[in-house]
């Protein structure tokens, strides 16, 4: 039995993927019993450097060729028009498709896997998130009998790194960044990893397998970690907490929080001591309790093996016949409400003037809004503030768990305080993510 | 689609399973579109209590009845002999099966999966290994692309809560031990776990899989912790290095090691961390680098999670018509051999008189030996020995890598020096677990 694999588009993982295909060829039919013959790939641009050597007859500028020679194409094109267009056509000429492709799937994931659906041939995105950690299958094989609770991802490398490096070092943010430029871990226009863009494309996939709907993108909350201060990174290491990126997906009250923001946990928890640019994915069902999946996320031969596991899976299923594919995304038909209104603790830090009766007003306006207080650390440490004179301190509160409209009305009434000078930080801090 | 699921033996993870079943069948069905229908349950003792009710018209004491009623067959007895006779009959009446039985896998896996073969069923037995955590799915689909270079375990939650209470609180094994006892942590009889055999049938069954041949049990190197001394898991502790009962299956020169023993690894890296009853899996491959998975590795729910799992995976074989296994375990035909003259590195500490020339004469012999010296740590403390008169002081000496068999023999003859008291200690020190 032999699957004919076409790749369109060569670069970092199309190359690590072509590498995987033809080294570990003879292994792969070895254990499954099928042939995997890489036939074609394409690529418009053939003289750059790889870290492969694509074989000349292997090569072509023309990803039509790889359509017509293919049993299953692998699209790591990316972006999003192209790569969409690409997919769907192979889907409509009843081609298998395996693909990286997270924002894509994010955005336009419902008509993708619709019309594979309808035309009977699987998509494959194992590699979609987490790099070569198998986190989707993992999720939607390995978990399939647990109702799942939540999701907590450091689903993002850039950003992790950038964070480890400001915990560790004390580091500021443009530091960091710089530094994960000049290793290649951030691209030179930073917005997707740094806005956090790219997490949220990928905890959007997971919460669909996980909830059983496709999610609009357009409702999943997302902040990104640009304003992060170094004075807040540290203030929470005394406090005991570590920032994450962290992406997270989870049930309140049978509705669905979504959300990717900078995030306190507790230091001495596993996902707090995934550093550099690892990524993590805990998963909390109803009959497993918390799992972790650890591994590199991202990078040419990590994401090479996902997609080869894809390739695998469905070429699998192709010789037997189309296996039906296991968990439909929209099980629960869309009724699973997103929740806007998060449930959360907060970690809130305001800049005041060292003098009685600050703490009085501000905890007033708190406990106006049914906001309790856990924690209060006042630094003798004093801030430079444009434009402002005299000596500020910074002042922090640790809340117990609030409404975020709660949180961002009383905020929004501080801020009017005389007593309190520029807009007060805001960083949530997660305790369930344990 | 209707799969009809039968389970033999109704204890903890019985219980967990058939809870699972009933409880999240219409989750189930609504994810993968096929009906796992709970159709009887076989215990021979319905008297004794349970976490759940399992209702009275599921209950025989006749595992017949099971065999004749069911698609799928579910064997949560346990042992080894009533466990055989019945996965074999009901492999040849044509009845799938899942099982959860690591020791029968591990001493008799091959006559089973090849009867499986013969008779064109499945063997799903992801819940053999690491309770919860989908790691067999993992190795054999999500990791199926890459050449595996090491599995890095912690398997077994009673030695991994024995040893992290020593590391952190000092105890000794027997102090530990009566704890874990005193919690249900531990058996009355502990020897299964205490002395490697569970870590060692769950490594063995990891690295059929991983290598592609069934090695013999016989062959797997197997110490348990029994004989740990807190003294060197202090000392340990000192050089930077935390204890845990690895079990470890690698490729070195071709060759695959495979073995169980107390092992030190850095305290810094992420399976040190695995603290308690928890469990942890590092798999190495070619393409994905190091993956890490982490979970309750034991326990009614999480267990039944990966029993549930594997009827589901067979189940919707089932109904696209059989899908061939994926990795069939020989496809190395029993080519690759297993080494025992492993090449690590070593913690090796004598009890001796606090004299000029003791590491002299010590070292003398390692260097006739091969061996080369990496750390030396001599203490000020007195440790009393029965029967021996005078002062006598650890002396650890750490190693670089070298051969077992040049260290066994080197310890022979430096435990006939005078200067050296009793019996020296040798730990394996394992650096690439990281």
């Amino acid at each position: 039995m032999k699957v004919r694999v076409g790749v369109v588009g060569c670069g970092v993982v199309g190359t690590g993927t072509v590498e995987l295909l033809l080294r570990n060829r003879e292994l792969i039919r070895k254990r499954t019993g099928v042939d995997f013959e890489l036939v074609k790939v394409a690529d418009i641009d053939w003289e750059r450097e790889r870290e492969f050597h694509v074989p000349e007859e292997l090569r072509t500028t023309n990803y039509k060729e790889v359509l017509t020679e293919s049993d299953l194409v692998v699209e790591l094109v990316g972006g999003r028009d192209f790569a969409k267009r690409l997919i769907l056509e192979a889907i409509d000429m009843g081609k298998h498709v395996v693909t990286a492709n997270k924002h894509l799937l994010a955005v336009e994931g419902e008509e993708i896997l619709m019309r594979a659906r309808e035309k009977g041939v699987r998509v494959g995105f194992e590699a979609s998130v987490g790099g070569g950690i198998p986190v989707v299958r993992s999720l939607r094989e390995g978990l399939v009998g647990n109702r799942i609770r939540a999701i907590y991802g450091i689903l993002n490398g850039t950003t992790n790194y950038i964070l480890t490096r400001m915990f560790e070092e004390g580091l500021s943010f443009e530091k960091a960044l710089k530094e994960a430029k000049e290793k290649g871990y951030a691209e030179a226009d930073p917005s997707l990893d740094v806005d956090g863009w790219d997490a949220a494309h990928k905890i959007t996939i997971l919460a669909s397998f996980a909830f059983g709907r496709y999610f609009p993108f357009s409702e999943v909350y997302v902040e990104g970690i640009r304003g992060v201060e170094s004075l807040d990174v540290d203030l929470g290491k005394e406090l005991g907490y570590t920032l994450k990126l962290l992406a997270i997906a989870k049930m309140v009250d049978s509705e669905v929080e979504i959300r990717v923001h900078p995030t306190f946990i507790h230091s001495e928890e596993a996902l707090a001591k995934v550093s550099g640019v690892y990524n993590a994915i805990m998963i909390e069902g109803d009959f497993v309790g918390k799992t972790m999946f650890y591994g590199q996320g991202a990078g040419s031969r990590p994401t090479a093996s996902a997609v080869v596991s894809d390739i695998v899976g469905v070429g699998v299923s192709i010789a037997c016949g189309h296996a039906p594919e296991i968990t439909p995304v929209n099980w629960e038909e869309g009724t699973v409400k997103v929740r806007k209104n998060f449930y959360s603790r907060y970690y809130l830090r305001f800049s005041v003037p060292d003098r009685p009766g600050v703490l009085a007003s501000i905890s007033r306006v708190l406990a106006d809004f049914n906001i309790s207080i856990a924690a209060v650390l006042q630094k003798e440490m004093v801030c430079e503030i444009a434009g402002v004179k005299g000596p500020i301190v910074p002042l922090v509160i640790l809340t117990h768990k609030a409404y975020e409209e709660d949180v961002q009305k009383a905020l929004k009434e501080i801020e009017n305080l005389p007593v309190v000078v520029g807009k007060p930080v805001l960083i949530r801090v997660e305790e369930e993510a344990e």
